[in-house]
């Protein structure tokens, strides 16, 4: 089975690939600068043409898009980049999914896209950028054969996560003892370990490729850890697992503009999988690969 | 008052600038190209900053967003154009309007997003991206005061339309007598005359500056000639105006891949609003500009 993947070069992608690997697919990676780097991989410089003789051509029967452009707070000089990256992009790999009559494309979403769990109501312009994706997703959908559906991401981490995030945070003042002044961390975390993320993706493609009646053109799902907690209980379970305390100074911070509080409720996860990666687990082997790499 | 107007070169921004002008507006018109004329204008290059600084400058209270990029059926090659002016150019614009403390903003929706009255379901591509539009914008009223409404527009005519429309076409075999061939005709086409489109925004704008409840931000109105009818009896309502044969061979080309049989009926029109011109005035008026204009 061959795949095209997006985004193999981030956090997620990386993993994914090994992981598709593992069960015997064949990813192909969709490059958009000639620097980048992959085993099989495809340049795509905005010509939907080309693109889609590729995905004739190589036998491409499904796509995972996890390629965007993340900001939790943008600048005016942002918009373009999240309208190219998060709207262009995508809408140009269905015009050729739609032309090489790819079977199925698994989309990435945000639970941020539903703030207050409402049905839809973005916390950020990041999030709008993803619902209005689905908006334009609808015409490829009403057009063709192809099975659309999206798989929406709250926080994630594990090893070899260079993005700025929390416990990459924690980590650094664990060893430094230094103080971290933090929001009150009264908000709920569902953060989820990235081998459940990728075991999530695998399932929905096995799904997928077997045509499962379980899953319909236009499904969503969300990826949830299954241990919600707040972000204080967190930062004790990190002090659990690492056995070093952390010096937080809750409260010092205020919570940012449109913070949630509860992350969305309101979600079916795909059929047939759970997470199999505990959070005491997960935050385990983050920190074991966090060692080795010191 | 002072208001924004993109589309203002166009076929409906042209008109709707003299009947701004006429109700003591003053028209800043957006443009995009230095080569664009207009009396007062203002040139944007992207640079939401600069724009925004213009709005407080110019003391706008109130933007009409009418520009935009329309194919009925795009070809690859057009994916860039449509999501750069219907998703990128409206983004700034907010995103601008909302630093500026803009009172309200009137943007410009097809009955498209409407296939068979769905609450969404898009006839073409250049329907998706209105819709996403929304979608985008919908971040924008949720972290702003500004009220944001969207006027809803189907087929239009009246004089000095140069677009490729089926008066157009009438007109032209009306004068050589050559045979048209068409669909055979059994849509139902609501057409409305340029001074009730006009009318429409008027109405609108002077209710979001009166600060009217009847409007809320979110609102969505559609503009109706009143008087439906299929493309057949539209033809012959021609030429009882024109008093001259129309040669058209109906039937002998098919209707096109999602053809709209029955217009979006679903929907609200503006609150006091009602078509002032008839239908068969309408195309008198068209018809009468054709002939000085032969």
């Amino acid at each position: 089975m061959n795949i095209l993947l997006t985004g193999a070069g981030g956090f997620i992608g990386s993993h994914l690939t090994t992981a598709l690997e593992k069960e015997g697919y064949r990813v192909h990676a969709l490059i958009r600068s000639p620097d980048a780097v992959g085993k099989q991989h495809v340049l795509f410089t905005g010509d939907t043409l080309a693109l889609s003789s590729y995905l004739k051509e190589e036998k491409i029967s499904g796509i995972i898009h996890l390629a965007s452009y993340f900001t939790a707070s943008h600048t005016p000089e942002e918009i373009d980049v999240l309208v190219e990256s998060n709207l262009l992009l995508g809408t140009k790999l269905l015009e050729a999914a739609k032309e090489a009559r790819v079977k199925w494309f698994i989309n990435t979403g945000t639970f941020w896209q539903h703030y207050q769990s409402a049905e839809y109501s973005p916390v950020n312009l990041y999030a709008a950028t993803k619902q209005a994706f689905e908006t334009l997703a609808q015409y490829y959908r009403e057009t063709s054969e192809m099975k659309f559906v999206t798989l929406k991401l709250n926080d994630t981490f594990g090893p070899h996560d260079t993005r700025p995030k929390v416990f990459n945070l924690w980590n650094k003042i664990s060893r430094s003892g230094e103080v971290l002044e933090m929001s009150p961390g009264e908000q709920l975390i569902d953060i989820s370990y990235i081998d459940n993320v990728c075991d999530a993706y695998l399932r929905l493609a096995s799904l997928l490729d077997k045509g499962d009646e379980d899953v319909r053109s236009g499904d969503t799902f969300g990826v949830t850890s299954g241990e919600r907690m707040t972000l204080k209980e967190l930062a004790t379970l990190f002090e659990h697992v690492s056995q070093k305390p952390l010096h937080i100074s809750w409260g010092k911070r205020p919570y940012r503009e449109r913070e949630v509080m509860v992350p969305w409720e309101t979600f079916k996860t795909v059929p047939g999988w759970k997470p199999q990666v505990s959070l005491e687990e997960g935050i385990r082997r983050t920190l074991e690969e966090m060692e080795q790499n010191q």
